[in-house]
Protein backbone atom coordinates (compact mmCIF):
# COMPACT_ATOMS: atom_id res chain seq x y z
CA UNK A 1 0.00 0.00 0.00
CA UNK A 2 1.67 3.42 -0.85
CA UNK A 3 1.85 6.31 1.17
CA UNK A 4 -0.28 8.23 -0.19
CA UNK A 5 -3.12 6.06 -0.18
CA UNK A 6 -2.50 5.22 3.30
CA UNK A 7 -2.67 8.24 4.59
CA UNK A 8 -6.35 8.58 3.32
CA UNK A 9 -7.63 5.94 4.28
CA UNK A 10 -5.89 6.44 7.88
CA UNK A 11 -8.40 9.85 7.80
CA UNK A 12 -11.50 8.01 6.28
CA UNK A 13 -10.73 5.67 9.46
CA UNK A 14 -10.11 8.50 11.80
CA UNK A 15 -13.41 10.78 11.19
CA UNK A 16 -15.62 7.33 12.02
CA UNK A 17 -15.19 9.10 15.50
CA UNK A 18 -17.75 11.98 14.58
CA UNK A 19 -20.15 9.18 14.80
CA UNK A 20 -19.49 9.47 18.47
CA UNK A 21 -20.14 13.27 18.74
CA UNK A 22 -23.45 13.35 20.05
CA UNK A 23 -25.32 17.32 19.92
CA UNK A 24 -28.38 18.30 21.81
CA UNK A 25 -30.76 18.32 18.82
CA UNK A 26 -33.25 14.73 19.09
CA UNK A 27 -34.01 13.02 16.50
CA UNK A 28 -37.74 12.82 15.05
CA UNK A 29 -40.21 10.84 16.74
CA UNK A 30 -38.88 11.90 20.07
CA UNK A 31 -35.73 9.95 19.49
CA UNK A 32 -32.22 9.92 20.69
CA UNK A 33 -29.70 12.82 20.10
CA UNK A 34 -28.63 13.04 17.03
CA UNK A 35 -24.63 12.70 16.35
CA UNK A 36 -22.44 15.03 13.69
CA UNK A 37 -22.06 12.49 10.53
CA UNK A 38 -26.02 11.98 10.92
CA UNK A 39 -26.34 15.94 10.75
CA UNK A 40 -23.93 16.73 8.13
CA UNK A 41 -25.50 13.74 6.02
CA UNK A 42 -29.11 15.15 6.43
CA UNK A 43 -27.42 19.51 6.22
CA UNK A 44 -25.83 17.91 2.84
CA UNK A 45 -29.41 16.09 1.25
CA UNK A 46 -31.03 19.30 2.32
CA UNK A 47 -28.86 21.51 0.70
CA UNK A 48 -29.59 19.97 -2.58
CA UNK A 49 -32.73 19.68 -1.94
CA UNK A 50 -33.46 23.42 -0.91
CA UNK A 51 -30.80 24.82 -3.73
CA UNK A 52 -33.17 26.88 -6.04
CA UNK A 53 -33.78 28.95 -2.33
CA UNK A 54 -30.67 30.60 -1.87
CA UNK A 55 -30.31 34.27 -2.04
CA UNK A 56 -26.93 34.07 -5.14
CA UNK A 57 -26.45 31.00 -7.43
CA UNK A 58 -23.94 29.00 -5.41
CA UNK A 59 -21.48 25.85 -6.59
CA UNK A 60 -23.90 23.02 -5.32
CA UNK A 61 -20.80 20.34 -5.05
CA UNK A 62 -19.37 22.76 -3.40
CA UNK A 63 -22.47 22.84 -0.62
CA UNK A 64 -22.50 19.63 -0.11
CA UNK A 65 -18.44 19.33 0.78
CA UNK A 66 -18.89 22.05 3.73
CA UNK A 67 -21.57 20.61 4.81
CA UNK A 68 -19.96 16.80 4.66
CA UNK A 69 -16.67 18.23 6.26
CA UNK A 70 -18.08 20.95 8.59
CA UNK A 71 -18.38 18.86 12.12
CA UNK A 72 -14.87 17.12 11.37
CA UNK A 73 -12.91 19.64 14.10
CA UNK A 74 -15.85 18.44 16.79
CA UNK A 75 -14.01 15.04 17.02
CA UNK A 76 -11.56 16.85 19.28
CA UNK A 77 -13.37 20.13 20.12
CA UNK A 78 -17.02 18.44 21.08
CA UNK A 79 -19.90 20.04 19.90
CA UNK A 80 -20.64 23.46 21.20
CA UNK A 81 -24.61 24.04 21.76
CA UNK A 82 -25.10 26.77 20.18
CA UNK A 83 -26.73 28.53 22.90
CA UNK A 84 -23.44 27.54 25.36
CA UNK A 85 -22.25 31.34 26.32
CA UNK A 86 -19.08 29.85 28.37
CA UNK A 87 -17.92 27.21 25.85
CA UNK A 88 -18.75 29.57 22.76
CA UNK A 89 -15.85 31.60 24.07
CA UNK A 90 -13.14 28.84 23.66
CA UNK A 91 -14.53 27.05 20.66
CA UNK A 92 -12.15 28.64 17.84
CA UNK A 93 -9.42 27.51 19.63
CA UNK A 94 -10.41 24.22 20.55
CA UNK A 95 -11.43 23.78 16.80
CA UNK A 96 -8.26 24.81 15.44
CA UNK A 97 -6.02 23.31 17.13
CA UNK A 98 -8.38 20.15 16.07
CA UNK A 99 -8.28 21.11 12.34
CA UNK A 100 -4.66 21.18 12.50
CA UNK A 101 -4.33 17.56 13.87
CA UNK A 102 -6.91 16.02 11.88
CA UNK A 103 -6.77 17.23 8.56
CA UNK A 104 -2.96 16.63 8.71
CA UNK A 105 -3.45 12.92 8.57
CA UNK A 106 -4.44 13.73 4.82
CA UNK A 107 -1.80 13.88 1.71
CA UNK A 108 -0.58 17.66 2.07
CA UNK A 109 -2.79 18.93 -1.27
CA UNK A 110 -6.07 17.58 0.51
CA UNK A 111 -5.02 18.97 3.97
CA UNK A 112 -5.08 22.23 2.24
CA UNK A 113 -8.03 21.50 0.52
CA UNK A 114 -9.98 20.42 3.11
CA UNK A 115 -8.89 23.14 5.71
CA UNK A 116 -9.61 26.00 3.23
CA UNK A 117 -13.27 24.39 2.28
CA UNK A 118 -13.82 24.53 6.30
CA UNK A 119 -12.41 27.98 6.41
CA UNK A 120 -14.28 29.46 3.84
CA UNK A 121 -17.30 28.02 5.74
CA UNK A 122 -16.52 29.87 9.36
CA UNK A 123 -16.09 32.79 7.18
CA UNK A 124 -19.34 33.32 6.33
CA UNK A 125 -18.61 35.46 3.06
CA UNK A 126 -18.98 33.10 0.13
CA UNK A 127 -22.63 32.46 -1.02
CA UNK A 128 -21.52 28.84 -0.93
CA UNK A 129 -20.73 29.06 3.20
CA UNK A 130 -23.90 31.39 3.73
CA UNK A 131 -26.00 28.80 2.44
CA UNK A 132 -24.14 25.84 4.41
CA UNK A 133 -24.94 28.05 7.41
CA UNK A 134 -28.47 28.26 6.79
CA UNK A 135 -28.87 24.55 6.43
CA UNK A 136 -26.92 23.99 9.91
CA UNK A 137 -29.78 26.35 10.99
CA UNK A 138 -32.78 24.37 9.43
CA UNK A 139 -31.97 20.72 9.90
CA UNK A 140 -32.08 21.12 13.51
CA UNK A 141 -34.81 23.19 13.29
CA UNK A 142 -37.30 21.05 11.81
CA UNK A 143 -36.16 18.16 13.93
CA UNK A 144 -37.04 20.28 17.12
CA UNK A 145 -40.08 21.38 15.65
CA UNK A 146 -41.28 17.90 14.40
CA UNK A 147 -40.99 17.38 18.21
CA UNK A 148 -42.97 20.01 19.72
CA UNK A 149 -39.66 22.08 20.29
CA UNK A 150 -38.35 19.93 23.13
CA UNK A 151 -34.97 20.64 22.84
CA UNK A 152 -35.90 24.81 22.84
CA UNK A 153 -37.86 23.71 26.21
CA UNK A 154 -34.73 21.80 27.96
CA UNK A 155 -32.52 24.40 27.68
CA UNK A 156 -34.77 27.25 28.53
CA UNK A 157 -33.91 29.07 24.98
CA UNK A 158 -35.46 32.64 24.44
CA UNK A 159 -36.13 33.99 21.24
CA UNK A 160 -33.73 36.27 21.62
CA UNK A 161 -31.02 33.89 21.68
CA UNK A 162 -32.56 31.45 18.52
CA UNK A 163 -32.92 34.66 17.02
CA UNK A 164 -29.60 35.63 17.33
CA UNK A 165 -28.70 32.31 15.03
CA UNK A 166 -31.69 31.89 13.25
CA UNK A 167 -31.33 35.41 11.79
CA UNK A 168 -28.16 34.81 9.93
CA UNK A 169 -30.10 32.09 7.63
CA UNK A 170 -31.34 35.32 6.00
CA UNK A 171 -27.56 35.75 4.23
CA UNK A 172 -28.08 32.47 2.56
CA UNK A 173 -31.66 31.93 2.11
CA UNK A 174 -34.41 34.93 2.29
CA UNK A 175 -37.08 32.11 1.96
CA UNK A 176 -35.37 29.40 3.93
CA UNK A 177 -36.09 32.22 6.61
CA UNK A 178 -38.76 33.28 6.10
CA UNK A 179 -40.06 29.42 6.68
CA UNK A 180 -37.72 29.70 10.08
CA UNK A 181 -39.49 32.66 11.09
CA UNK A 182 -42.95 31.20 10.87
CA UNK A 183 -42.09 27.70 12.54
CA UNK A 184 -40.14 29.99 15.47
CA UNK A 185 -43.35 32.32 16.11
CA UNK A 186 -45.33 29.52 16.55
CA UNK A 187 -43.10 27.98 19.05
CA UNK A 188 -42.93 30.67 20.83
CA UNK A 189 -46.42 31.51 20.78
CA UNK A 190 -46.57 28.13 22.02
CA UNK A 191 -44.22 28.24 24.81
CA UNK A 192 -41.34 26.57 23.69
CA UNK A 193 -39.09 29.54 23.41
CA UNK A 194 -39.00 31.83 25.64
CA UNK A 195 -40.40 35.04 25.01
CA UNK B 1 -45.39 28.66 3.08
CA UNK B 2 -45.96 27.28 -0.42
CA UNK B 3 -46.73 23.58 -1.46
CA UNK B 4 -42.95 23.09 -3.51
CA UNK B 5 -41.91 23.71 0.25
CA UNK B 6 -43.76 21.99 2.07
CA UNK B 7 -43.18 19.00 0.12
CA UNK B 8 -39.43 19.22 0.31
CA UNK B 9 -39.27 19.44 4.31
CA UNK B 10 -41.53 17.09 4.38
CA UNK B 11 -39.48 14.71 2.55
CA UNK B 12 -36.62 16.15 4.40
CA UNK B 13 -38.06 14.98 7.83
CA UNK B 14 -38.86 11.58 6.81
CA UNK B 15 -35.55 10.61 5.12
CA UNK B 16 -34.45 11.29 9.28
CA UNK B 17 -35.93 8.39 9.86
CA UNK B 18 -32.73 6.27 8.10
CA UNK B 19 -30.87 7.58 11.30
CA UNK B 20 -32.86 4.47 13.05
CA UNK B 21 -31.86 2.17 10.21
CA UNK B 22 -28.61 -0.35 11.69
CA UNK B 23 -26.39 -2.02 9.17
CA UNK B 24 -24.47 -5.07 10.48
CA UNK B 25 -21.22 -3.07 10.41
CA UNK B 26 -19.83 -2.10 13.93
CA UNK B 27 -18.18 1.55 14.78
CA UNK B 28 -14.33 1.62 14.85
CA UNK B 29 -13.10 1.15 18.55
CA UNK B 30 -15.89 -1.84 18.56
CA UNK B 31 -17.99 0.51 19.25
CA UNK B 32 -21.86 0.11 18.25
CA UNK B 33 -23.38 -0.80 14.90
CA UNK B 34 -23.50 2.11 12.80
CA UNK B 35 -26.47 3.26 10.43
CA UNK B 36 -27.42 4.10 7.12
CA UNK B 37 -27.19 7.59 7.68
CA UNK B 38 -24.00 7.87 9.14
CA UNK B 39 -22.66 5.53 6.66
CA UNK B 40 -23.88 7.27 3.92
CA UNK B 41 -21.99 10.61 5.12
CA UNK B 42 -18.71 8.46 5.88
CA UNK B 43 -18.89 6.90 1.53
CA UNK B 44 -19.46 9.96 0.46
CA UNK B 45 -16.48 11.74 1.55
CA UNK B 46 -14.57 8.83 1.44
CA UNK B 47 -15.70 8.87 -2.59
CA UNK B 48 -14.34 12.55 -2.28
CA UNK B 49 -10.99 11.99 -1.09
CA UNK B 50 -10.44 8.63 -3.11
CA UNK B 51 -11.60 9.63 -6.68
CA UNK B 52 -8.27 9.89 -8.28
CA UNK B 53 -8.52 6.16 -8.25
CA UNK B 54 -11.56 5.93 -10.05
CA UNK B 55 -10.81 3.64 -13.29
CA UNK B 56 -13.08 6.24 -15.33
CA UNK B 57 -13.31 9.92 -15.27
CA UNK B 58 -16.41 10.73 -12.93
CA UNK B 59 -18.85 12.97 -11.68
CA UNK B 60 -17.80 13.49 -8.15
CA UNK B 61 -20.77 15.27 -7.36
CA UNK B 62 -23.30 12.99 -8.74
CA UNK B 63 -20.54 10.18 -6.70
CA UNK B 64 -21.32 11.58 -3.53
CA UNK B 65 -25.08 12.46 -4.15
CA UNK B 66 -25.52 9.15 -5.25
CA UNK B 67 -23.30 7.93 -2.04
CA UNK B 68 -25.98 10.01 0.54
CA UNK B 69 -29.09 8.48 -1.36
CA UNK B 70 -28.50 5.36 -2.01
CA UNK B 71 -29.89 3.82 1.67
CA UNK B 72 -33.03 6.12 1.65
CA UNK B 73 -35.00 3.04 0.39
CA UNK B 74 -34.18 1.02 3.74
CA UNK B 75 -36.10 3.30 6.03
CA UNK B 76 -39.45 0.98 4.24
CA UNK B 77 -37.09 -1.93 3.26
CA UNK B 78 -34.90 -2.59 6.12
CA UNK B 79 -31.28 -3.45 6.04
CA UNK B 80 -30.09 -5.87 3.51
CA UNK B 81 -27.00 -7.71 5.15
CA UNK B 82 -24.68 -8.62 2.16
CA UNK B 83 -24.80 -12.29 2.98
CA UNK B 84 -28.15 -13.09 3.95
CA UNK B 85 -28.61 -14.56 0.94
CA UNK B 86 -32.89 -14.94 1.83
CA UNK B 87 -33.65 -11.93 1.94
CA UNK B 88 -31.25 -11.02 -0.87
CA UNK B 89 -34.06 -12.80 -3.00
CA UNK B 90 -36.83 -9.72 -1.97
CA UNK B 91 -35.01 -7.16 -1.83
CA UNK B 92 -35.40 -5.56 -4.82
CA UNK B 93 -39.38 -5.80 -4.15
CA UNK B 94 -39.10 -4.57 -1.18
CA UNK B 95 -36.59 -1.31 -2.61
CA UNK B 96 -39.14 -0.49 -5.29
CA UNK B 97 -41.98 0.08 -2.94
CA UNK B 98 -40.22 2.16 -0.37
CA UNK B 99 -39.12 4.12 -3.42
CA UNK B 100 -42.08 4.99 -4.97
CA UNK B 101 -42.92 6.16 -1.60
CA UNK B 102 -40.35 7.73 -0.09
CA UNK B 103 -39.62 9.71 -3.53
CA UNK B 104 -43.18 10.54 -4.14
CA UNK B 105 -43.44 12.84 -0.89
CA UNK B 106 -41.08 15.41 -3.35
CA UNK B 107 -42.31 17.62 -5.88
CA UNK B 108 -42.81 15.58 -9.41
CA UNK B 109 -39.13 16.80 -10.68
CA UNK B 110 -37.03 16.43 -7.87
CA UNK B 111 -38.97 12.42 -7.33
CA UNK B 112 -38.27 12.13 -11.13
CA UNK B 113 -34.29 13.40 -10.63
CA UNK B 114 -33.87 11.18 -7.02
CA UNK B 115 -35.68 8.16 -8.28
CA UNK B 116 -32.92 8.32 -11.74
CA UNK B 117 -29.64 8.55 -9.96
CA UNK B 118 -30.95 5.68 -7.39
CA UNK B 119 -31.77 3.51 -10.59
CA UNK B 120 -28.42 4.32 -11.94
CA UNK B 121 -26.75 3.51 -8.64
CA UNK B 122 -28.45 0.25 -8.78
CA UNK B 123 -28.02 -0.68 -12.32
CA UNK B 124 -24.07 -0.34 -12.01
CA UNK B 125 -23.05 0.61 -15.19
CA UNK B 126 -22.39 4.04 -15.80
CA UNK B 127 -18.38 4.82 -14.21
CA UNK B 128 -20.52 6.95 -11.24
CA UNK B 129 -22.17 3.96 -10.14
CA UNK B 130 -19.49 1.69 -10.05
CA UNK B 131 -17.30 3.87 -8.32
CA UNK B 132 -20.27 4.65 -5.69
CA UNK B 133 -20.48 1.05 -5.44
CA UNK B 134 -16.30 0.70 -4.68
CA UNK B 135 -17.05 3.35 -1.44
CA UNK B 136 -20.29 1.09 -0.42
CA UNK B 137 -17.86 -2.02 0.04
CA UNK B 138 -14.70 -0.41 1.27
CA UNK B 139 -16.26 1.77 3.87
CA UNK B 140 -17.33 -0.74 5.85
CA UNK B 141 -14.22 -3.13 5.05
CA UNK B 142 -12.33 -0.47 6.74
CA UNK B 143 -14.12 -0.13 9.77
CA UNK B 144 -14.62 -4.18 10.13
CA UNK B 145 -10.76 -4.34 9.69
CA UNK B 146 -10.22 -1.85 11.88
CA UNK B 147 -12.05 -3.78 14.75
CA UNK B 148 -10.31 -7.14 14.07
CA UNK B 149 -12.73 -8.78 11.50
CA UNK B 150 -15.40 -9.21 14.17
CA UNK B 151 -18.48 -8.70 11.49
CA UNK B 152 -17.13 -11.37 9.64
CA UNK B 153 -16.66 -14.23 12.29
CA UNK B 154 -19.72 -13.19 14.12
CA UNK B 155 -21.61 -13.81 11.00
CA UNK B 156 -19.02 -16.71 9.82
CA UNK B 157 -18.31 -15.38 6.64
CA UNK B 158 -16.71 -17.26 3.77
CA UNK B 159 -13.74 -15.88 1.68
CA UNK B 160 -15.58 -17.28 -1.39
CA UNK B 161 -19.20 -14.84 -0.20
CA UNK B 162 -16.72 -12.01 0.72
CA UNK B 163 -14.96 -12.26 -3.01
CA UNK B 164 -18.51 -12.08 -4.46
CA UNK B 165 -19.18 -9.05 -3.28
CA UNK B 166 -15.71 -7.66 -2.94
CA UNK B 167 -14.71 -8.42 -6.62
CA UNK B 168 -17.15 -5.66 -7.96
CA UNK B 169 -15.23 -2.80 -6.64
CA UNK B 170 -12.91 -3.54 -9.25
CA UNK B 171 -15.56 -2.23 -11.82
CA UNK B 172 -14.88 0.64 -10.12
CA UNK B 173 -11.52 0.88 -9.16
CA UNK B 174 -8.80 -1.33 -9.60
CA UNK B 175 -6.65 0.35 -6.94
CA UNK B 176 -9.49 0.42 -4.26
CA UNK B 177 -10.00 -3.54 -5.07
CA UNK B 178 -6.04 -4.36 -4.84
CA UNK B 179 -6.01 -2.27 -0.92
CA UNK B 180 -9.39 -4.17 -0.34
CA UNK B 181 -8.03 -7.60 -1.95
CA UNK B 182 -5.01 -7.47 0.71
CA UNK B 183 -6.82 -6.40 3.47
CA UNK B 184 -9.23 -9.60 2.91
CA UNK B 185 -5.86 -11.89 2.00
CA UNK B 186 -4.66 -10.89 5.88
CA UNK B 187 -8.04 -11.51 7.65
CA UNK B 188 -8.58 -14.54 5.88
CA UNK B 189 -5.08 -15.71 7.12
CA UNK B 190 -6.10 -14.80 10.61
CA UNK B 191 -8.98 -16.58 10.17
CA UNK B 192 -11.86 -14.20 11.14
CA UNK B 193 -12.93 -15.06 7.19
CA UNK B 194 -13.09 -18.55 6.65
CA UNK B 195 -11.04 -20.28 3.73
Amino acid sequence: MDNRIRQQLEFSLEIDKEKNIFRQTHLSGNGRQENDAEHAWHMAIMAYLLKEYANEPVDIGKVILMCLIHDIVEIDAGDTYAYDEVNLKTQKAREDAAKERIFSILPADQKAELIALFDEFEAWETPESKFAHAMDNIQPLILNHSNGGGDWRAHGVTARQVYGRQNKTKLGSEQIFQISDEILKENILKGNIKE
